[in-house]
């Protein structure tokens, strides 16, 4: 039997599945039996377990799993959410009900409070769980664990269930739910995980059945033939091989250089990107820098970190886009109304404008350590809707002493008149994840749309085709550093469109950087041409997959 | 002195303006004096004479402006927020404040629900306004009263001050915010009112000052010489002229027919439409038979007003949107979870997919109706995303019996993909507003953001004319049924881009049938193709005018 969905990555895994328990059953309503204090002295015990376990787990994930989980244990142990607790069970509801109740009521108004926040009251629900499947002597619910090495099937993966993954024993994801750019397919590039997302059927596999996820094709073979297992297995073997190849730079078959960068958030990712063989930087963000504050940061706090990531690239080229504020991460500095519709708000370089001392303050912090590091520093603006938006920002960049200065085209506007930005623009980097939703009208982190959040829509592609033709006739580079340069296949399609360098997570480069070596220019171009008479996404990729290179591998 | 803005309309007017007050000062945080029984008494007498004369000038209005002040005058006598300002004032707090804080937390409450209980937030905060201004004894804040005729002038206009606005006095609106689908621009043009928007300097003017307001060129010329003065008396003489001529079908200078149609929100409206030369209806809204019911209305139900409808226009086109819910329009047996950007969300036809009985239910509806009635009857889905999506609509309208079916063109992508579109769509009309919105990500009612609402930018027009250019090569209608069309030498430019029909709100048909029979196709043509050169919408507005039609009148 073989079950479809969209695949993320372009290696394959074979094992047997273990699937994510579903939500424990809301507690009943009810009354315990009089005695607050023996009720409240069982909580405390399970508050404090969870907790303990919570920070052993984190300390033995280490990295960003370790911060995600030690403040999980920090929130079952939170003093306002223990005094409500209490208060509940003092006025007689049973401890299960009453920790569901309080965090139920800590985590609506994390979510009234929308963005980061909001994030943040998926992470206390799983706390919750736990301390009830704690009460209930019931395993918690979350990412079972396993001795042997498994392919771990859910409806969807959370930020919570990931930084809890083993990733040593995790062959593979399939999820029921999400697209290619959700939470789920961005873990699996930045872990080089194989995923198959989006699979209708999932959930009715049962724990132990042996299946072949292959993100190549999207396909989940259920009880595979020995002919298919051994095939899936040569196909292991040969990536495996590709990966412990030399590091080349990106390079098409026919010598054409297409330079490949990594996506940063932060200079401490630096060496681990140059470590996988990337030629530079693509996309850094900065919003780190700002999140935690209440007020922007100083031109030395920002220089000090930008002259810290430039140091890890001399002679190479970074490309650091200014601070995109609003919509999903809303500054109190910078974004002061509460918006109906945050993603077409006030956000990007339409909140700096409005604000226009911190975008100079951040402007003179990189001039500042472009001219103390021997790096290629390219500065780009997020969210740029014309050419005299885009004449703005490049001529307040070289006002302050920038080099090379551009703009983001993720509004469907700017790759409408793409000519007109070449003419004032140094470069254009390409973010496919915005793009997209604006071309498709559908929120990018809304699960009942997510099925339009799709870079391979023919719609994307001839915009991204209208901006690489607009930087070929202008001479003018064109990256691409969204979600879409991550896929091998879409990358070579990018490519055949017009872009000139490609910039993702970093442990996407070695799928990508084989996936060129095995075509021409010439091919690039011909997949490009045959996804763009695509009805659809779907239809795009297959006419993509279907024009065969000569130099590609088996 | 000029001063420059966004004009709505064709028309001009000069008088002496008025400005519209500024807020009241928001009550203090104060104690009465102790006799809590004599502040409520004095607060009740404030709320009946402020209920009292909201329905008493609703009486004097009419139409829908009675029901809005109706509204209004419940609200100043809803007990429960007599029982809260109530409570406030036995508590100690001051009449004033406590009426301030009662409505203020009402309107909290509506504003988080969101949508169309959002918008009645305003309402309530003009309600609370008059009973405070009652209190002090003071003049009401909002539409200015004058025995002569007058300019408006104001920050902007909500939908409340409108529907209290003596239209007979009123020569002209100014704003300073505001952009060409603002409120203030829509209602200028169902009203035939001329208006000039965004007009920083506007609330300088004092009250008095004599100015002329034209709307054709978007200039404010303060304290007109006694030439300019004659000049524009002229003018609003030649357009009365106008006004007064026949009605004839639309037609440009060479014979070209472009059928003028209308935008109809209801049944009742169409006699109106008639009257003012209306060819035909191209968009029916079908919201109104579903916004204030709990479940979808039978096919019975609808059957009776799509008849009502039809039986209006024997012979001729009446095109109807299937229902657009979603975004603003939320509607609880369809639009079930909430969205975090509802304008990207689960709405139009993608809403409609997901409960498909609706859908059928509507066209079987629509479909008893074009059988019963002489009526060209043309449906179309909102949000159609791209080809598959047309094919699926027409299909299913096919299969139920409806002669012509088509899609409107409102997201990006499906502009994008017009060439596909075409040939599975009997037709496309493209909804302006919309596109706009999503082409610059941009939210059309936020004002922060207003000045991207331009359906002038080249963007978007680059986008109708892939859709004129696709209709044109597979012979396929392609109308526009946004507000763009009613502006009048935009409606020049629509045509020019490949507009067959233009459909808009009755009061503007005067004007635009007039400027279309001063130019030629080729005219059009040309101020299309200047247009679409501009790199901003003002560009775009200013290359168009600058090409002089031979046949326009001076």
């Amino acid at each position: 039997m073989e079950l479809h969905g969209v695949g993320v990555g372009r290696s394959a895994a074979i094992g047997p599945i273990l699937r994510m328990p579903e939500p424990l059953p809301q507690p009943e309503a009810a009354q315990h039996n009089g005695n607050a204090e023996a009720e409240l002295a069982t909580v405390k015990v399970a508050l404090g377990e969870v907790a303990a376990d919570l920070t052993a787990r984190g300390a033995q994930a280490g990295g960003d799993a370790k911060d995600v989980l030690e403040a999980a244990a920090l929130m079952a142990q939170d003093p306002s959410l223990i005094d409500d607790v209490t208060a509940r069970i003092n006025a007689g509801t049973t401890g299960e009900r009453a920790v569901f109740e309080a965090f139920a009521a800590f985590q609506d108004m994390l979510t009234a409070m929308g963005g980061y926040m909001a994030e943040r009251a998926t992470d206390l629900g799983d706390v919750s769980q736990r301390i009830i499947a704690n009460l209930r002597g019931v395993a918690a619910p979350g990412i079972p664990t396993s001795d042997v090495p498994f392919i771990l099937v859910a409806s969807d993966l959370a930020p919570a269930d990931t930084a809890l993954l083993d990733l040593e024993r995790v062959l593979a994801l399939i999820t029921r739910d999400g697209g290619p750019t959700s939470h789920t397919a961005i873990l699996a590039r930045s872990k080089s995980i194989p995923a198959v997302v989006g699979v209708t059927g999932a959930l009715d596999l049962a724990d132990g059945t042996i299946v072949v996820a292959d993100a190549a094709t999207g396909v989940v073979t259920v009880d595979p033939t020995a002919e298919q297992r051994a095939e899936v297995e040569a196909a292991i073997a040969r990536r495996l091989e590709v990966a412990a190849a030399p590091l080349t730079n990106g390079v098409l078959a026919d010598g054409t250089l297409v330079p490949l960068l990594a996506n940063l958030g932060s200079p401490k990712e630096a060496a681990n990107a140059v470590e996988l063989g990337a030629e530079g930087v693509g996309l850094f963000r900065t919003e780190f820098l700002f999140l935690d504050s209440k007020t922007a940061p100083t031109v030395e706090e920002q220089e000090k970190q930008y002259t810290e990531l430039l140091a890890a690239f001399p002679g190479k080229k970074v490309v650091v886009r200014a601070l995109d504020a609003g919509a999903d991460k809303p500054l109190s500095f910078l974004n002061a109304a509460k918006e109906e519709n945050p993603a077409l708000g006030l956000r990007g370089l339409r909140a700096l404008r409005a604000s226009e001392q911190i975008l100079r303050d951040q402007l003179t912090a990189l001039v500042n350590a472009q001219n103390a590091t021997e790096a290629d520093l390219w500065v780009m603006a997020p969210m740029v809707a014309d050419a005299p938006e885009a004449e703005y920002f490049v001529a307040l960049g070289k006002e302050l002493g920038l080099k090379t200065v551009g703009a983001m085209a993720e509004i469907p506007s700017l790759a409408l008149v793409a000519d007109q930005v070449a003419e004032v623009s140094d470069f254009v980097s390409i973010g496919t994840n915005d793009l997209t939703q604006y071309t498709m009208a559908a929120d990018r982190m809304l699960g009942s749309v997510a099925s339009y959040q799709d870079p391979w829509h023919p719609a994307v592609l001839r915009l991204i085709k209208m901006l690489g033709d607009a930087g070929a006739a202008a001479g003018k580079p064109v990256g691409v550093c969204g979600e879409a340069a991550a896929d091998p296949l879409l990358a070579v399609v990018l490519v055949g469109l017009g872009a000139t360098t490609l910039s993702m997570t970093p442990a996407a480069l070695v799928d990508v950087r084989a996936e060129l070596a095995g075509v021409t220019l010439d091919e690039a171009r011909a997949k490009a041409a045959a996804a763009l008479g695509g009805r659809s996404a779907d239809e795009a990729r297959a006419a993509a997959s279907a024009v065969v290179a000569a130099g590609a591998q088996a």
